[in-house]
């Protein structure tokens, strides 16, 4: 009755929010569609790690104990954000919209409106035509830092929740260059105070909100502002458990699996050339070279850490407006065997990103909301498969860690 | 002093033979020769497992310490047989083989006639030009059986080895049927004196012969005969490890490092295709259908075994002889991702066959020394990541399998 | 007034009638579907070369001018064949289908029962669930071919049509051999009123009816039986206009586009490897072996043609029950050039297929009803760039042959 | 007697000259190489268009009728040469540099010292290491055309030459913006007196040269300053013929021969994405930007020439060390057809460059010495087909650019 078991198993049947930073966004809008679908039990789980053993065996809360909310920047309701997707991608059937829309209006009454403050040139310019007054309103920077941490309280309590998990999925920012204002959370109030809004990004204002309203927070896309070390003084003061950042979903994944069977072999690897296509909102931002930089950076770094040592690398990424969320990525590897003959293997990735990525937000959704009613808090390290930069480094072979959640899941299965 | 270690330490100055069942066909040629410019510092060793961590912290004898041995049926010297694969496939520089051309008198002078019994009308043919004419004798099985084990104790004993590994590199044979004259080794001994030809072929006599020599076995072939019951009732009998079959090195093992991912993710594979492409000796013995199943048994079976369902899954080879050993295979991958979105992934993979199969000869056979120096016997597990068909099976995922031999290494390295 | 040209735009002013033997597969349906929508402005003309220069210059019928009937054997409204068409491929749009909906039933009238007689026993499985009773019933052939050119002739009267184009897409058949009952018209008729149903397949029991209600007929398969030589003198006494056979949509198409340019470069083919992946009912007869070898003579024989020498080549077919109507193919070209050096190249085409065929579909009945109004009768050489197996031969290059189309269209234009 | 073919036929009988700029870099030494071993009957002439029919019709020079001369910037010997394109790409047989290294004395000796007057910081910087210290002493614009064309007589005098064609080979110079210099050649020569070391480049040094002494010219790379309008006056002036520009040999091959066929289909292409890699010196090259952009345009450029619209289309370039000269392209085709559905395409192109290249330009000397001995002068645009930027622009469809040279040939075949 007293361990950490009983406890977790009574309150799974209380309800918890999952909070998206970026609500109406594609893989927003593809999660919470999906977890409403399987929820009703119209789609199958696939897709959904923690759906299979042996996360499975875990205490989590279901699909169904879910309250959805949100910070957007655009004003658009579930249905365009959900229509867009089918028009422009065909990934959430037409029937699957038609089955949930009787809740969408609720849905929709749960997202308010987020922030763009110091989000740079591209991000402005594509939200530009739908943008939301609030979030585009002059504000100062502790006036936004108290309104989105106070509507997540406001969410809390309307819905009595248990607690409210923070996943952050907006637009991949330009790098932020950190400074004496991002090493203590000192420094970094003070700049708040300030009003110095080159100081932050929307990312960065989001986790701060986030650990001021005591949530955990999974860092899903590569902006490095939310993990600036004053923010990440925040959330261990708030106790809560983060992790991140960007969510390994395509061709990194493939790297990842796919690097260590070189090592393995003794296989010598001269080059890895990998060139990335798509197209919509989120290709549209990363075609931008500031934000493509803090892209480039998270898929590029894990090869040698894989293979042991340095080789030529390089991560070209395009943007081919046509291919919509359908990413195509070709890599080429070029690696030396047995008397220096040199070989080659290529593969091609056609994957829709935001099909591959939902499932992610909700299984870590579910996994950190497990950890934070487990008494665990900072980084959560076993949750790196995840990541295309886990948080504190670690190895990028995809099989050792996947073998680090195994062994946290059998420490903590029921 | 009394510990195995001290043992190792001691009798790792003593040199080993390495006997190649099929000693001048491309692969074995590319490992002896490969071998020798290893051994006088003409090359780097890569593709060599022994030779990285953590396989390097093992007392293993040093490639230096190898002696080469091998029966084949076909007349051709070593010289004969560097010029072809060069000619061919150029995986072995002339530069090399003039390097090392003054070993090569001594080198033939350790292969001796083989067998063809019941070899297959596609392996006959192909050697039907170039047969050695004692191979091709009338002989009785037990005048085979002997004569083949004869050259085995009189290498060892020629050389003062201190002990002889024997590896199975001949073509791949059409698959045996077992009946009850292979269930035990007394019925298989009957069927040999009475002289039953269809109830052997010649990786079976091979195999024979090893056990009756006393020498551990490397399988690297898919032909299923090596390992029939009483063969390997013999084996145990003579207490030599043994391990096989079919040498992962391409497609397969690609296979093995990619199919985990999938399952990792949860993505529901619903097609995986595999088309390839050799040419050479090889690729003739696979055009033909009785020996190409073999093969397509061997490298079909290991997806479901790593996804842990069935799917449809299909491996086409076919003869390209303008290839020669460079391997090309294509894989289509069709997988289900959230919501029943299908996404699909491809690669291709082009590697010259010789050159990622010769380093695992000579890695198999350092292995499997240490192991019998250890005092280890039968089937050797820890070595399945080797193999497209591991004896008495276990996972295929490449992670699992590195993860038992590392264990091993683990509790044997010095 | 008196010019061809003249009588030409007056007759362009009737409707005229578009016979489809297997009226309810996918090609068809997706063709009826598509020409509807066309018709009525709800989709734009992608894929119709006769709605592009130079063939837009003929005074071609409009797609508004056609009626649409047909002969097909399982029972299956068009509302059942789209609806299976959109679940399993997604190529037609759920808002296409309701868009048109009101014209089903009135399609649907035109719909007779066709002919299954010794069609082999692939085709007889997979329609057996849904066959119509009247194609199922037992009847001698000539009451057979009785029957399927009095369906003709009755639409045509029901109809006022100026006249009627036949196009063949029922699935493909075994290959007919052809014996001295196929040498002349004479003694197939002998036969068919013998009922020596060996004799036949449904596509040469359709050209027959074609031929004896004397319309022009497009055979789009590659079943040989259709050009049988008797069927030949038939469609020649008829003095109607015909062509053949075989679509060239996807790979072929592709190969036939390329292969010219190794030419042109003097580089020399060594091998030319394809490999063909579909679902769908098309792949499952394909999956049958007498089937698939009249598929892939067509698709092989092209190679030669237009490089000039005979070099190694090989098309494979896989059934792949996931990939429905998106038909995948991969081919490998190993070719070699200066000084003897080798390269490779490779391509990847994913295309549905119905959708690559449909418009071509269309612009041959408008063509083959335009060369029929202009007086042209006999085999249409001009038509071979649509063909996988142009009848009579000629050259497989693409360009060569669009250069023959194109020549055509120039003396015919107005 | 007097026609000129009869000219033709006699001066056949004397030999000409093939001058080369880039005299030693990989393309020139691999012609080089090529035409002495085809000379002597040691290779096949695969990859020489003018070996086959219908070229092979023409009154053309054979290749042992050439004397090889040229201009190089490196000081380098052709063993050198040879010796490191077999070490780094192995398309030289190293028994063919053997079986001709009789005459590499007699072919140095027809080397002179270049220029890199203007060449640009990363020519300088990679040739920096071996310069010629001619090529590399400081000289008067004036003194260096003079030095040049004094070169090019000397040979043709030395020789007892026919004739004399120049190749441009050199490496790919950062694009020259034209001002009134270059409006002109009166403007040109004053700028050079003047020593306006900004105006020029090497390659329009080298065409200049070319003019001077009366030699037809050879553009065989992308650098837009050879071609500069003054430039083009002077070859106009001279009389001679002249063609040009940037080798087709790969990619940009494949889709000149592919893309017609999208067209032919009514297919809408969206996207065409191309990702080329390359090594060697002339992967480094083109690494930097400003000699990147001259090649990406030329490679760019075509598509929308040949399908009629404008398209979304990008051609990115890779230095990938380990390739060396073994040139990978990748390219992916997005496309629309019927009822709007989108389809891929997607090849692989695995060249060695200058094995493509050497026949062609061998090719491109015999015709234009041909052409020149038949009384042509001025832009040759029969031979558009062997280049990625035809001079005065002209269909890039492959098949169009053939018919033209077929139709030049028939003209001209004796």
């Amino acid at each position: 009755l007293t361990d950490g078991r009983g406890a977790a198993d009574q309150s799974a049947r209380k309800r918890f929010g999952l909070w998206l930073f970026g609500a109406r966004g594609g893989l927003a809008t593809t999660a919470v569609l999906g977890a409403r679908a399987l929820a009703r039990g119209l789609t199958e789980p696939i897709g959904l790690v923690t759906e299979t053993a042996p996360c499975s065996a875990l205490a989590l809360r279901t699909l169904g104990d879910v309250v959805f909310g949100g910070h957007e920047v655009r004003s658009v309701s579930l249905r365009e954000a959900a229509g867009e997707v089918h028009r422009l991608s065909r990934t959430i059937p037409s029937a699957l919209i038609e089955a949930i829309h009787d809740e969408f209006d609720e849905l929709d009454a749960d997202v308010r409106p987020g922030t763009l403050t110091n989000a740079g040139a591209t991000i402005e310019r594509i939200t530009a035509d739908q943008l939301d007054p609030i979030a585009a309103a002059d504000e100062s920077l502790r006036a936004t830092c108290d309104r989105l941490s106070a509507d997540l309280v406001a969410f809390r309590e309307r819905h009595d929740l248990d607690g409210v998990v923070c996943v952050l999925v907006t637009s991949t920012e330009p790098q932020l260059r950190f400074d004496q204002r991002h090493a203590t959370l000192e420094a970094l109030d003070r700049a708040i105070d300030a009003d110095e809004r080159d100081a932050v990004r929307p990312s960065l204002l989001y986790a701060y909100a986030a650990a001021e309203a005591g949530c955990p927070l999974v860092h899903f896309t590569p902006s490095n502002a939310a993990f600036a070390p004053a923010i990440r003084e925040k959330l261990d003061r708030a106790a809560v458990p983060y992790v991140g950042s960007d969510g390994k979903t395509g061709e990194t994944l493939v790297k990842s699996a796919l690097a260590p069977m070189f090592r393995h072999r003794a296989l010598k690897v001269l080059s890895w050339q990998g060139y990335n296509m798509l197209g919509d909102r989120d290709g549209a931002v990363l075609a931008a070279d500031d934000n493509k930089r803090a892209k480039i950076e998270s898929k590029d770094s894990l090869l040698a850490n894989i293979l042991g040592y340095p080789l030529h690398t390089h991560v070209g990424i395009d943007y081919v407006p046509s291919l919509d969320d359908l990413k195509t990525a070709w890599d080429f590897i070029h690696f030396e065997g047995f008397l220096g003959h040199r070989m080659t293997m290529q593969f091609t990735w056609q994957g829709a990103d935001a099909i591959l990525a939902a499932p992610l937000v909700l299984d870590l959704a579910r996994l950190i909301e497990f950890a934070h009613r487990s008494g665990e808090k900072g980084p959560q390290h076993q949750l790196a498969c995840f990541f295309k930069r886990p948080i504190d480094g670690g190895p990028h072979d995809l099989h050792m860690q996947m073998q680090a959640l195994w062994d946290w899941v059998a420490q903590h299965a029921s």
